[in-house]
């Protein structure tokens, strides 16, 4: 690799190289017409909508995964994170941080896997930043990325707002993102490839909220996995649920390897799953609606809410016995996402 | 230092210390009704205006400065870029990528940088993100923040609105902030103490466009410098002008550091200076009320745009030679913000 093939620190500088790395490699590959204004902000007109806005820093390590790569996981977990509060995607932000000596091959195919995202989505990044540090002060590549959504009026989609008597929905299977990113990482060999579930889930959601507007609830569980994001509406509402661990979707593949690893693939991320809650009457045909999609194809109920004031998740384990599933501790799965 | 002290991976792992960090600590820190909201994104009302929208990462080194630190930076800088464009700053994202071992007392610190810089100028945090990645990974603590601002109706501010007659003015001294950084991560010592200039500007620009709606750009110099965001402006607009550097403030001490260090002030970062085109008829005014504000006392115009169609910036030197100002090469201040 040549000199010219790499990220210099030149290209953080505010410069030259920076200019050109913006105007040969950034602004091609977002292009529209917000972010050519080259602005220090983005200009964006709201329509008198209320809006959503939201923010990740994405660290995950390898770069690339099967399913996936840092670009894309960038760009999902900003759509997901806004369509979790029932918006749309509109604008994004992005900005990379980068170590000096990063390939600009490997850097062109995270910034193409971001910008498929978007198009496929709809949503156009419209700013963004690049900074680079010196080798060593970073381990390759971290992306952040804020994006901003509107939201219909009538929609009051929030992790305040699980009722007794919701039914608890999850997308699909669990555990497949951490899985297959530790499985690179660590460099261990399944029979069948399993590939991370990383989605843009705005579509699923769109179908969803047309068919029932009864929707209470709606998470995406990434870190910490679906025990932790249980355990932080059940918090949020004050309500108590109870799950059926059989109900819960998991691929052998998953199951095998957190046995041997010793994970709970309850703890597990997830990078294209949701978990809605659902008033009873609308629980069946938001399913239907949901097996409807690619992305909800394994769509299962797995559990209701049972009572108020008493904010906890219980789980009907496979043996039949109920415990209380608490909010994983500790650091399981560092750099997932 | 207890382990108790420091930031650990559970901090950034989704489970119960990620929890608490939350609790404890950035919900107190950002305190506002939608944050409390810990929905995965904020749900912002936008009363049918313009928004602004725009993003940075801080890799700053070191963390702490005469002025300033890594907090107040990150929170001036976003403001600023909303600045530039005329918008009033509303709500910002905050995203915290934390190295294992650092110390939660210094992450208060820059936590409470953030909330002082945010209370003053009005704008909110509303949501928010924290990784930690394992030590080694990365120098410590980087930041991003990115930030939505409206915009009144009648303005329109651009990199791409200069024209023929246009004065420059600027809001002050240039070069401190850069200088400052430097000076402390060299260890150099100055009789009396520099400090960065690192401010949020969006109350100077609330003045000057009172004064005047015939402010054509804003643009705060920061990497690369006045020389970088002349060129920029220049291509932007395809105008030639002129600068004279007899008229540009710099401070002696900023003056003596860049000539022992071989380095031109027009090319030292500011973090809390503009640079505005004026409209002749509105320059004066618009000079006045600027040195009315505290940000802008030493505020002096310094050139003008002398044609089209050639965009380059002309510097008319002390000793009353014409030379082309070029866009700075190379890196010439790494992690200076």
């Amino acid at each position: 690799m040549k000199d010219h093939d790499k990220v210099l620190l030149a290209h953080g500088g505010g410069g030259e190289l920076s200019y050109r790395l913006i105007k040969d490699l950034l602004l091609p590959a977002f292009d529209n017409p917000v972010l050519k204004e080259l602005d220090d902000a983005a200009r964006l007109s709201s329509k008198n909508k209320r809006l959503a806005f939201s923010t990740d820093s994405y660290v995950v390590k390898p770069l690339f995964f099967p399913g996936g790569d840092i670009g894309k996981l960038a760009v999902c977990g900003t759509i997901n994170d806004l369509a979790m509060v029932g918006a749309e995607p509109l604008y994004m932000s992005a900005s990379l941080i980068i170590e000096e000596g990063f390939s600009l091959n490997t850097l062109k195919k995270v910034i193409n896997s971001m910008e498929r995202v978007a198009r496929q989505t709809g949503i156009e990044i419209v700013t963004g930043d690049t900074k680079v540090v010196e080798r060593g002060s970073l381990d390759r590549l971290f992306i952040n990325t804020a994006g901003i959504g509107s939201i219909d009026a009538d929609l009051d989609i929030s992790g305040n707002n699980a009722r007794v008597g919701d039914r608890i929905v999850i997308s699909g299977t669990i555990g497949d993102h951490g899985i297959a990113v530790l499985s690179q990482r660590e460099g261990f060999q399944f029979e069948s490839k399993l590939m991370s579930d990383c989605a843009p889930l705005n579509n699923l959601v769109s179908r969803m909220v047309k068919e029932s507007n009864n929707i209470h609830v709606l998470r995406d569980p990434t870190r910490g996995g679906v025990a932790a994001v249980l355990n932080e509406i059940a918090f949020q509402s004050e309500m108590e649920m109870l799950i059926e661990e059989k109900a819960i979707p998991v691929k052998d593949e998953v199951r095998a390897a957190c046995e041997m690893l010793g994970l709970d693939p309850l703890h597990v991320p997830n990078e294209g799953r949701l978990i809605a809650f659902v008033a009873e009457k609308d629980a069946h045909s938001v399913l239907e609606a949901m097996r409807d999609d690619p992305l909800g194809k394994d769509a299962a109920i797995i559990g209701e809410v049972i009572g108020r004031n008493r904010p906890r998740v219980l789980l009907e384990t496979l043996i039949g016995a109920r415990r209380i599933l608490f909010l994983p501790r500790g650091e399981l799965l560092p750099r997932i996402c």
